[in-house]
Protein backbone atom coordinates (compact mmCIF):
# COMPACT_ATOMS: atom_id res chain seq x y z
CA UNK A 1 0.00 0.00 0.00
CA UNK A 2 1.48 3.53 -0.66
CA UNK A 3 1.79 5.94 1.61
CA UNK A 4 1.16 8.87 -1.43
CA UNK A 5 -0.22 8.60 -5.07
CA UNK A 6 0.79 11.32 -7.20
CA UNK A 7 -0.54 11.81 -10.50
CA UNK A 8 0.98 14.03 -12.86
CA UNK A 9 4.72 14.81 -13.17
CA UNK A 10 5.48 18.03 -13.74
CA UNK A 11 6.73 20.59 -10.65
CA UNK A 12 4.21 20.69 -8.52
CA UNK A 13 4.32 16.70 -8.76
CA UNK A 14 8.06 16.07 -8.55
CA UNK A 15 8.14 18.81 -5.46
CA UNK A 16 5.36 16.90 -3.85
CA UNK A 17 7.43 13.79 -4.25
CA UNK A 18 10.61 15.49 -2.67
CA UNK A 19 9.10 16.40 0.09
CA UNK A 20 7.01 13.47 0.62
CA UNK A 21 9.87 10.82 0.41
CA UNK A 22 11.93 13.25 2.78
CA UNK A 23 9.36 12.89 5.33
CA UNK A 24 9.77 8.85 4.71
CA UNK A 25 6.27 8.16 3.08
CA UNK A 26 6.29 5.40 0.48
CA UNK A 27 5.34 7.52 -2.58
CA UNK A 28 4.67 6.64 -6.56
CA UNK A 29 4.19 9.07 -9.18
CA UNK A 30 2.03 8.22 -12.60
CA UNK A 31 2.15 9.80 -15.68
CA UNK A 32 0.72 8.82 -18.83
CA UNK A 33 2.66 11.45 -20.68
CA UNK A 34 6.11 12.93 -20.67
CA UNK A 35 8.11 13.17 -17.19
CA UNK A 36 8.15 16.77 -16.32
CA UNK A 37 4.33 17.55 -17.51
CA UNK A 38 4.75 20.55 -20.18
CA UNK A 39 8.60 21.33 -18.73
CA UNK A 40 10.18 19.93 -21.95
CA UNK A 41 8.07 21.45 -24.43
CA UNK A 42 10.03 24.81 -23.45
CA UNK A 43 12.83 26.55 -25.50
CA UNK A 44 14.27 28.53 -22.61
CA UNK A 45 13.68 28.69 -19.07
CA UNK A 46 14.98 32.40 -17.48
CA UNK A 47 12.55 32.82 -14.33
CA UNK A 48 13.04 29.66 -12.40
CA UNK A 49 15.33 30.58 -9.64
CA UNK A 50 18.54 29.03 -9.50
CA UNK A 51 18.30 27.71 -13.05
CA UNK A 52 18.78 28.79 -16.87
CA UNK A 53 18.30 26.60 -19.57
CA UNK A 54 15.41 24.48 -21.76
CA UNK A 55 12.70 22.80 -20.39
CA UNK A 56 13.78 19.18 -20.72
CA UNK A 57 16.88 19.91 -19.01
CA UNK A 58 14.94 21.36 -16.04
CA UNK A 59 12.50 18.29 -16.24
CA UNK A 60 15.32 15.92 -15.65
CA UNK A 61 16.78 17.69 -12.41
CA UNK A 62 13.25 17.63 -11.10
CA UNK A 63 13.02 13.90 -12.43
CA UNK A 64 16.60 12.46 -10.70
CA UNK A 65 16.25 14.26 -7.78
CA UNK A 66 13.03 12.84 -6.80
CA UNK A 67 13.44 9.20 -7.94
CA UNK A 68 17.54 9.66 -5.65
CA UNK A 69 15.48 9.87 -2.80
CA UNK A 70 13.20 7.23 -3.41
CA UNK A 71 10.31 8.18 -5.26
CA UNK A 72 8.91 5.85 -7.79
CA UNK A 73 8.05 7.53 -11.23
CA UNK A 74 6.22 4.85 -13.47
CA UNK A 75 4.24 5.63 -16.78
CA UNK A 76 0.37 4.96 -16.29
CA UNK A 77 -2.81 6.48 -16.99
CA UNK A 78 -5.29 7.77 -14.48
CA UNK A 79 -8.77 7.12 -15.22
CA UNK A 80 -10.83 7.05 -11.73
CA UNK A 81 -10.03 8.23 -8.20
CA UNK A 82 -12.00 7.74 -5.40
CA UNK A 83 -11.14 8.22 -1.09
CA UNK A 84 -8.04 5.85 -0.46
CA UNK A 85 -7.79 4.42 -4.49
CA UNK A 86 -7.36 5.01 -7.92
CA UNK A 87 -7.66 3.22 -11.31
CA UNK A 88 -4.50 3.58 -13.22
CA UNK A 89 -4.43 1.65 -16.38
CA UNK A 90 -7.27 -0.43 -15.28
CA UNK A 91 -5.87 -1.46 -12.34
CA UNK A 92 -7.03 -0.64 -9.00
CA UNK A 93 -3.97 1.04 -6.71
CA UNK A 94 -4.57 1.73 -3.04
CA UNK A 95 -3.01 5.09 -1.51
CA UNK A 96 -3.67 6.40 1.88
CA UNK A 97 -3.22 9.66 0.22
CA UNK A 98 -3.74 10.89 -3.23
CA UNK A 99 -2.25 14.17 -5.17
CA UNK A 100 -3.60 15.30 -8.47
CA UNK A 101 -1.09 17.39 -10.02
CA UNK A 102 -1.67 16.89 -13.59
CA UNK A 103 -1.45 20.97 -14.15
CA UNK A 104 -2.84 22.15 -17.73
CA UNK A 105 -2.57 21.37 -21.65
CA UNK A 106 -2.65 23.99 -23.79
CA UNK A 107 -6.43 25.22 -25.44
CA UNK A 108 -6.87 23.84 -28.60
CA UNK A 109 -7.21 26.78 -31.48
CA UNK A 110 -10.42 26.73 -32.38
CA UNK A 111 -10.43 27.75 -36.18
CA UNK A 112 -12.52 25.69 -38.96
CA UNK A 113 -10.80 25.29 -42.17
CA UNK A 114 -7.21 25.45 -41.42
CA UNK A 115 -5.60 23.27 -43.79
CA UNK A 116 -1.80 23.65 -42.47
CA UNK A 117 -0.57 22.12 -39.51
CA UNK A 118 -1.14 23.39 -36.24
CA UNK A 119 1.41 22.61 -33.55
CA UNK A 120 1.33 23.58 -29.77
CA UNK A 121 4.76 23.08 -28.81
CA UNK A 122 7.90 25.48 -30.79
CA UNK A 123 10.69 23.50 -29.17
CA UNK A 124 8.88 20.39 -30.65
CA UNK A 125 8.24 21.19 -34.20
CA UNK A 126 9.94 24.29 -34.77
CA UNK A 127 12.61 23.05 -35.97
CA UNK A 128 10.72 21.38 -39.11
CA UNK A 129 9.70 24.79 -40.32
CA UNK A 130 13.56 26.11 -41.20
CA UNK A 131 13.39 28.68 -43.93
CA UNK A 132 9.66 28.46 -43.69
CA UNK A 133 6.66 31.11 -42.98
CA UNK A 134 4.72 30.57 -39.73
CA UNK A 135 2.28 31.71 -37.93
CA UNK A 136 1.72 32.52 -34.18
CA UNK A 137 -1.47 32.90 -32.55
CA UNK A 138 -1.57 34.42 -29.39
CA UNK A 139 -0.41 37.57 -27.37
CA UNK A 140 1.02 36.62 -23.56
CA UNK A 141 4.23 35.85 -22.75
CA UNK A 142 3.96 32.42 -23.91
CA UNK A 143 3.13 33.58 -27.08
CA UNK A 144 5.88 36.14 -27.51
CA UNK A 145 9.13 34.18 -25.95
CA UNK A 146 8.35 31.01 -28.44
CA UNK A 147 7.72 33.47 -31.39
CA UNK A 148 11.19 34.68 -30.50
CA UNK A 149 12.49 30.72 -30.20
CA UNK A 150 10.48 30.31 -33.53
CA UNK A 151 12.41 33.05 -35.33
CA UNK A 152 16.05 31.30 -35.02
CA UNK A 153 14.08 28.85 -37.50
CA UNK A 154 11.48 30.40 -39.56
CA UNK A 155 12.06 33.17 -42.20
CA UNK A 156 9.15 35.09 -41.22
CA UNK A 157 7.15 34.49 -37.73
CA UNK A 158 4.00 36.72 -37.68
CA UNK A 159 2.12 37.08 -34.36
CA UNK A 160 -1.74 37.60 -34.36
CA UNK A 161 -3.15 38.52 -30.57
CA UNK A 162 -6.46 39.08 -30.31
CA UNK A 163 -6.08 41.88 -27.96
CA UNK A 164 -2.93 44.07 -27.12
CA UNK A 165 0.02 42.11 -26.38
CA UNK A 166 0.25 41.32 -22.46
CA UNK A 167 3.89 39.63 -22.40
CA UNK A 168 6.83 41.42 -20.66
CA UNK A 169 8.84 44.35 -22.25
CA UNK A 170 11.87 41.92 -22.18
CA UNK A 171 10.24 39.19 -23.65
CA UNK A 172 9.16 41.92 -27.06
CA UNK A 173 12.89 43.43 -27.04
CA UNK A 174 14.26 39.87 -27.89
CA UNK A 175 11.78 39.86 -31.10
CA UNK A 176 14.07 39.57 -34.02
CA UNK A 177 13.81 41.67 -37.77
CA UNK A 178 11.92 38.87 -39.31
CA UNK A 179 8.95 38.55 -36.32
CA UNK A 180 6.23 40.90 -37.10
CA UNK A 181 3.31 41.39 -34.43
CA UNK A 182 -0.26 42.43 -35.26
CA UNK A 183 -2.49 43.12 -32.40
CA UNK A 184 -6.49 43.36 -31.89
CA UNK A 185 -7.10 41.20 -34.91
CA UNK A 186 -9.60 37.83 -34.99
CA UNK A 187 -7.45 35.94 -37.32
CA UNK A 188 -9.25 33.73 -39.74
CA UNK A 189 -8.44 30.25 -41.79
CA UNK A 190 -7.59 32.06 -44.84
CA UNK A 191 -4.99 34.39 -43.79
CA UNK A 192 -3.38 31.54 -41.40
CA UNK A 193 -3.99 28.90 -44.28
CA UNK A 194 -1.43 31.27 -46.45
CA UNK A 195 1.80 30.09 -43.75
CA UNK A 196 3.30 26.73 -43.73
CA UNK A 197 2.37 26.22 -40.13
CA UNK A 198 0.64 27.31 -37.04
CA UNK A 199 1.68 28.07 -33.73
CA UNK A 200 -0.88 28.06 -30.93
CA UNK A 201 -0.52 29.51 -27.41
CA UNK A 202 -3.58 31.18 -26.50
CA UNK A 203 -3.87 29.81 -22.51
CA UNK A 204 -4.72 26.24 -20.81
CA UNK A 205 -6.61 24.13 -20.06
CA UNK A 206 -6.78 21.97 -16.77
CA UNK A 207 -6.34 18.30 -17.12
CA UNK A 208 -9.41 17.29 -14.81
CA UNK A 209 -11.46 15.20 -17.18
CA UNK A 210 -10.71 11.79 -15.25
CA UNK A 211 -11.90 13.47 -12.23
CA UNK A 212 -15.52 13.71 -10.28
CA UNK A 213 -17.24 17.16 -11.20
CA UNK A 214 -18.00 17.84 -7.48
CA UNK A 215 -13.95 18.29 -7.61
CA UNK A 216 -14.12 21.19 -10.19
CA UNK A 217 -14.94 24.52 -10.29
CA UNK A 218 -16.80 26.03 -13.79
CA UNK A 219 -13.30 26.44 -15.26
CA UNK A 220 -13.01 22.78 -14.54
CA UNK A 221 -10.09 23.60 -12.36
CA UNK A 222 -10.11 21.69 -8.95
CA UNK A 223 -11.36 23.34 -5.68
CA UNK A 224 -9.41 23.06 -2.73
CA UNK A 225 -9.08 24.21 1.01
CA UNK A 226 -5.71 24.00 2.08
CA UNK A 227 -5.11 21.76 -0.66
CA UNK A 228 -7.59 19.17 0.15
CA UNK A 229 -10.43 18.74 -2.37
CA UNK A 230 -14.03 18.09 -1.75
CA UNK A 231 -13.09 14.07 -1.59
CA UNK A 232 -11.23 13.20 2.43
CA UNK A 233 -7.67 12.44 1.51
CA UNK A 234 -7.46 13.38 -2.44
CA UNK A 235 -5.42 16.57 -2.26
CA UNK A 236 -4.86 18.80 -5.27
CA UNK A 237 -1.47 21.05 -5.88
CA UNK A 238 0.03 23.34 -8.97
CA UNK A 239 -1.75 24.57 -12.38
CA UNK A 240 -4.33 21.99 -12.08
CA UNK A 241 -6.03 23.70 -9.01
CA UNK A 242 -8.17 26.37 -9.04
CA UNK A 243 -6.73 29.99 -8.53
CA UNK A 244 -3.08 29.44 -9.21
CA UNK A 245 -0.68 31.76 -10.75
CA UNK A 246 0.70 29.64 -13.79
CA UNK A 247 4.54 29.89 -13.34
CA UNK A 248 6.81 26.64 -12.45
CA UNK A 249 8.35 28.38 -9.31
CA UNK A 250 4.98 29.05 -8.01
CA UNK A 251 3.48 25.32 -9.02
CA UNK A 252 6.76 23.94 -7.42
CA UNK A 253 6.35 25.55 -3.89
CA UNK A 254 2.26 24.62 -4.54
CA UNK A 255 3.58 21.15 -4.33
CA UNK A 256 5.37 21.37 -0.92
CA UNK A 257 3.14 23.01 0.10
CA UNK A 258 0.22 20.47 -0.20
CA UNK A 259 2.85 17.95 0.67
CA UNK A 260 2.80 19.47 4.52
CA UNK A 261 -0.53 19.28 4.21
CA UNK A 262 -0.70 15.39 3.51
CA UNK A 263 2.12 14.61 5.94
CA UNK A 264 0.00 16.16 9.10
CA UNK A 265 -3.48 14.27 7.46
CA UNK A 266 -1.52 11.14 7.38
CA UNK A 267 -0.76 11.34 10.88
CA UNK A 268 -4.01 11.69 11.85
CA UNK B 1 14.22 56.84 -10.08
CA UNK B 2 14.36 53.19 -9.16
CA UNK B 3 10.97 51.25 -9.83
CA UNK B 4 11.32 48.83 -7.24
CA UNK B 5 13.60 48.71 -3.99
CA UNK B 6 14.00 45.29 -2.45
CA UNK B 7 15.62 45.19 0.86
CA UNK B 8 17.26 41.75 2.04
CA UNK B 9 18.73 39.18 -0.99
CA UNK B 10 17.52 36.09 0.09
CA UNK B 11 15.14 34.09 -2.03
CA UNK B 12 12.15 35.80 -1.82
CA UNK B 13 14.25 38.90 -2.70
CA UNK B 14 16.20 37.63 -5.69
CA UNK B 15 13.25 35.82 -7.13
CA UNK B 16 11.21 39.18 -6.79
CA UNK B 17 14.57 40.77 -9.02
CA UNK B 18 14.32 37.99 -11.20
CA UNK B 19 10.46 38.78 -12.27
CA UNK B 20 11.19 42.62 -11.63
CA UNK B 21 13.83 42.89 -14.20
CA UNK B 22 11.94 40.58 -16.92
CA UNK B 23 9.16 42.90 -16.34
CA UNK B 24 11.80 45.90 -17.67
CA UNK B 25 11.77 47.19 -14.20
CA UNK B 26 14.47 49.71 -12.94
CA UNK B 27 15.52 47.17 -9.66
CA UNK B 28 17.89 47.31 -7.03
CA UNK B 29 18.26 44.93 -4.12
CA UNK B 30 20.13 46.02 -1.06
CA UNK B 31 21.68 43.47 1.30
CA UNK B 32 23.63 44.28 5.02
CA UNK B 33 25.06 40.89 5.09
CA UNK B 34 24.99 37.94 3.05
CA UNK B 35 24.05 37.77 -0.37
CA UNK B 36 21.38 34.91 -0.64
CA UNK B 37 19.90 35.70 3.27
CA UNK B 38 20.54 32.82 5.29
CA UNK B 39 20.96 30.38 1.99
CA UNK B 40 24.69 30.36 2.34
CA UNK B 41 24.49 29.39 6.44
CA UNK B 42 22.65 25.85 4.44
CA UNK B 43 25.26 23.40 4.32
CA UNK B 44 23.42 20.87 1.96
CA UNK B 45 20.00 21.52 -0.15
CA UNK B 46 18.15 18.67 -1.38
CA UNK B 47 14.37 20.31 -1.13
CA UNK B 48 14.73 22.74 -3.74
CA UNK B 49 13.75 21.01 -6.94
CA UNK B 50 16.04 21.24 -9.62
CA UNK B 51 18.86 21.67 -7.07
CA UNK B 52 21.87 19.70 -5.09
CA UNK B 53 24.45 21.23 -3.18
CA UNK B 54 25.32 23.63 -0.67
CA UNK B 55 22.74 26.77 0.27
CA UNK B 56 26.33 28.61 -1.06
CA UNK B 57 26.49 27.53 -4.35
CA UNK B 58 22.33 28.00 -4.88
CA UNK B 59 22.65 31.25 -3.69
CA UNK B 60 24.80 32.26 -5.94
CA UNK B 61 23.11 30.91 -8.88
CA UNK B 62 20.04 33.19 -7.73
CA UNK B 63 22.31 36.33 -7.79
CA UNK B 64 23.87 35.56 -11.49
CA UNK B 65 20.79 35.43 -12.55
CA UNK B 66 19.64 38.41 -10.89
CA UNK B 67 22.22 40.52 -12.13
CA UNK B 68 22.12 38.95 -15.82
CA UNK B 69 18.60 40.30 -16.05
CA UNK B 70 19.94 43.53 -14.94
CA UNK B 71 19.12 43.70 -11.52
CA UNK B 72 21.22 45.48 -9.04
CA UNK B 73 22.62 44.13 -6.44
CA UNK B 74 24.24 46.79 -3.67
CA UNK B 75 25.50 46.63 -0.05
CA UNK B 76 24.04 48.52 1.90
CA UNK B 77 21.55 48.49 5.37
CA UNK B 78 17.95 49.84 5.19
CA UNK B 79 17.44 52.33 8.09
CA UNK B 80 13.78 53.33 7.31
CA UNK B 81 10.93 53.20 4.43
CA UNK B 82 8.36 55.12 4.14
CA UNK B 83 5.55 55.41 1.08
CA UNK B 84 7.98 55.54 -1.86
CA UNK B 85 11.51 56.06 -0.41
CA UNK B 86 13.80 54.27 1.78
CA UNK B 87 16.87 55.20 3.56
CA UNK B 88 20.09 53.06 3.09
CA UNK B 89 23.04 54.03 4.59
CA UNK B 90 21.78 57.01 5.53
CA UNK B 91 20.87 57.97 2.01
CA UNK B 92 17.50 58.69 0.94
CA UNK B 93 16.80 56.45 -1.87
CA UNK B 94 13.49 57.36 -3.92
CA UNK B 95 11.66 54.22 -5.40
CA UNK B 96 7.77 53.90 -6.40
CA UNK B 97 7.49 50.55 -4.95
CA UNK B 98 9.57 48.78 -2.35
CA UNK B 99 9.71 44.85 -1.17
CA UNK B 100 10.59 44.10 1.73
CA UNK B 101 12.15 40.52 1.74
CA UNK B 102 14.74 40.46 4.75
CA UNK B 103 13.28 36.98 6.04
CA UNK B 104 13.99 35.51 9.30
CA UNK B 105 16.19 33.71 11.32
CA UNK B 106 15.80 30.84 14.37
CA UNK B 107 16.60 32.16 18.02
CA UNK B 108 20.25 31.04 18.36
CA UNK B 109 20.50 28.55 20.54
CA UNK B 110 22.84 30.56 23.54
CA UNK B 111 24.70 27.69 25.86
CA UNK B 112 27.95 28.21 26.08
CA UNK B 113 30.03 24.94 25.32
CA UNK B 114 28.60 23.12 23.12
CA UNK B 115 30.65 21.23 20.66
CA UNK B 116 27.78 18.52 18.89
CA UNK B 117 26.12 20.26 15.77
CA UNK B 118 23.31 22.87 16.80
CA UNK B 119 20.68 22.83 13.82
CA UNK B 120 17.58 24.82 13.66
CA UNK B 121 15.42 23.03 10.80
CA UNK B 122 14.88 19.15 10.71
CA UNK B 123 13.13 19.29 7.59
CA UNK B 124 16.59 20.35 6.62
CA UNK B 125 19.11 18.36 8.17
CA UNK B 126 16.57 15.41 10.17
CA UNK B 127 17.15 12.82 7.93
CA UNK B 128 21.12 13.06 8.40
CA UNK B 129 20.58 11.89 12.00
CA UNK B 130 18.96 8.42 11.01
CA UNK B 131 19.53 5.89 13.59
CA UNK B 132 21.49 8.51 16.14
CA UNK B 133 20.12 10.17 19.19
CA UNK B 134 19.36 13.77 19.13
CA UNK B 135 18.40 16.37 21.92
CA UNK B 136 15.72 19.18 21.34
CA UNK B 137 15.83 21.89 22.34
CA UNK B 138 12.13 24.02 23.04
CA UNK B 139 8.59 23.37 24.06
CA UNK B 140 6.33 24.94 22.00
CA UNK B 141 4.42 23.41 18.71
CA UNK B 142 7.22 23.37 16.79
CA UNK B 143 9.70 21.98 18.99
CA UNK B 144 6.98 18.76 19.84
CA UNK B 145 5.83 19.22 15.85
CA UNK B 146 9.76 18.98 14.44
CA UNK B 147 10.55 16.42 17.78
CA UNK B 148 7.81 13.73 16.11
CA UNK B 149 9.91 14.80 12.31
CA UNK B 150 13.15 13.58 13.67
CA UNK B 151 11.90 10.36 15.53
CA UNK B 152 10.94 8.79 12.55
CA UNK B 153 14.92 9.05 11.77
CA UNK B 154 16.35 9.16 15.41
CA UNK B 155 16.69 6.18 17.24
CA UNK B 156 15.96 8.46 20.48
CA UNK B 157 14.69 12.22 20.57
CA UNK B 158 15.06 13.91 23.95
CA UNK B 159 13.14 17.03 24.40
CA UNK B 160 14.16 19.81 26.76
CA UNK B 161 11.43 22.60 27.77
CA UNK B 162 12.79 25.36 30.47
CA UNK B 163 8.60 25.73 31.47
CA UNK B 164 6.06 22.90 30.85
CA UNK B 165 5.33 22.24 27.10
CA UNK B 166 3.09 24.59 25.70
CA UNK B 167 2.23 22.63 22.62
CA UNK B 168 -0.86 21.24 21.41
CA UNK B 169 -2.54 18.32 22.94
CA UNK B 170 -2.65 16.62 19.71
CA UNK B 171 0.73 17.54 19.04
CA UNK B 172 1.93 15.81 22.07
CA UNK B 173 0.38 12.74 21.35
CA UNK B 174 1.88 12.20 18.38
CA UNK B 175 4.67 11.82 19.60
CA UNK B 176 6.40 8.43 19.20
CA UNK B 177 7.84 5.75 22.34
CA UNK B 178 11.27 7.56 21.01
CA UNK B 179 10.43 10.12 22.13
CA UNK B 180 10.93 12.00 25.94
CA UNK B 181 10.00 15.12 27.31
CA UNK B 182 12.10 16.56 29.66
CA UNK B 183 9.76 20.00 31.36
CA UNK B 184 11.26 22.70 33.81
CA UNK B 185 14.70 21.87 33.10
CA UNK B 186 17.57 24.61 31.75
CA UNK B 187 19.33 22.29 29.96
CA UNK B 188 23.15 22.59 30.19
CA UNK B 189 25.97 21.64 27.36
CA UNK B 190 27.14 18.93 29.26
CA UNK B 191 23.87 16.89 28.96
CA UNK B 192 23.62 18.03 25.27
CA UNK B 193 27.17 17.11 24.35
CA UNK B 194 25.85 13.90 24.76
CA UNK B 195 23.82 13.15 22.21
CA UNK B 196 24.75 13.34 18.17
CA UNK B 197 23.35 16.46 17.53
CA UNK B 198 21.25 19.53 18.84
CA UNK B 199 17.86 20.91 16.96
CA UNK B 200 16.72 24.03 18.50
CA UNK B 201 13.37 25.41 17.96
CA UNK B 202 13.30 28.74 20.86
CA UNK B 203 11.40 30.93 17.98
CA UNK B 204 12.05 33.14 15.24
CA UNK B 205 13.10 36.71 14.96
CA UNK B 206 11.82 38.27 11.58
CA UNK B 207 14.12 41.31 10.98
CA UNK B 208 11.91 43.54 11.05
CA UNK B 209 13.43 46.02 13.48
CA UNK B 210 13.39 49.00 11.16
CA UNK B 211 10.48 48.87 9.98
CA UNK B 212 7.11 50.92 11.24
CA UNK B 213 5.77 48.94 14.00
CA UNK B 214 2.35 49.86 12.51
CA UNK B 215 3.68 47.29 9.26
CA UNK B 216 3.89 44.50 11.94
CA UNK B 217 2.30 41.60 14.29
CA UNK B 218 3.07 40.88 17.33
CA UNK B 219 6.01 38.22 16.58
CA UNK B 220 7.08 40.91 14.60
CA UNK B 221 6.31 39.37 11.27
CA UNK B 222 5.11 41.89 8.36
CA UNK B 223 1.12 41.26 7.67
CA UNK B 224 -0.19 41.88 4.69
CA UNK B 225 -3.36 41.37 1.97
CA UNK B 226 -1.80 40.12 -1.63
CA UNK B 227 1.51 41.19 -0.40
CA UNK B 228 0.45 45.10 0.51
CA UNK B 229 1.69 46.13 3.94
CA UNK B 230 -0.42 48.87 5.74
CA UNK B 231 1.50 51.26 3.84
CA UNK B 232 0.57 51.88 0.41
CA UNK B 233 3.81 51.23 -2.08
CA UNK B 234 5.17 48.78 0.32
CA UNK B 235 5.20 45.00 -0.10
CA UNK B 236 6.29 42.23 1.43
CA UNK B 237 7.46 38.62 0.42
CA UNK B 238 9.33 35.38 1.45
CA UNK B 239 9.69 34.35 5.56
CA UNK B 240 9.58 38.29 6.86
CA UNK B 241 5.22 37.68 6.20
CA UNK B 242 3.58 37.00 8.45
CA UNK B 243 1.51 33.69 8.43
CA UNK B 244 4.07 31.63 5.61
CA UNK B 245 5.90 28.16 5.48
CA UNK B 246 9.50 28.85 6.45
CA UNK B 247 10.95 26.78 2.79
CA UNK B 248 13.22 27.67 0.54
CA UNK B 249 11.23 26.99 -2.52
CA UNK B 250 8.12 28.62 -1.05
CA UNK B 251 9.96 31.71 -0.60
CA UNK B 252 10.91 31.97 -3.44
CA UNK B 253 7.54 31.59 -5.13
CA UNK B 254 6.22 33.93 -2.52
CA UNK B 255 8.76 36.78 -3.80
CA UNK B 256 7.32 35.57 -7.46
CA UNK B 257 3.83 36.37 -6.70
CA UNK B 258 4.94 39.41 -4.50
CA UNK B 259 6.34 41.28 -7.68
CA UNK B 260 3.46 40.28 -9.81
CA UNK B 261 0.91 42.26 -7.59
CA UNK B 262 3.64 44.80 -7.88
CA UNK B 263 3.65 44.58 -11.37
CA UNK B 264 -0.05 45.49 -11.29
CA UNK B 265 0.08 48.22 -8.48
CA UNK B 266 3.11 50.38 -10.70
CA UNK B 267 0.83 50.04 -13.84
CA UNK B 268 -1.93 52.06 -12.12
Amino acid sequence: MLDLAIVGSGPAALTAAIYATRAGLKVKVFEKGNIGGTLPEISYIENYPGFLGNGAELAEKFKSQAESLGAEIVYGECEKVESGALVIDGEKIVARAILIATGSAPKKLDIAGVTVPISYCALCDGALYKDKRVAVVGGGNSAIQESAYLAEFASEVAIFSRSKIKANTSAIEKLGKNVTVMENIEVDANTLNQFDAVFAFIGKTPATGFLPSELLDDGGFIKTENHQTAISGIFAAGDVRANTTKQIIIAAADGASATIHIIDFLKK
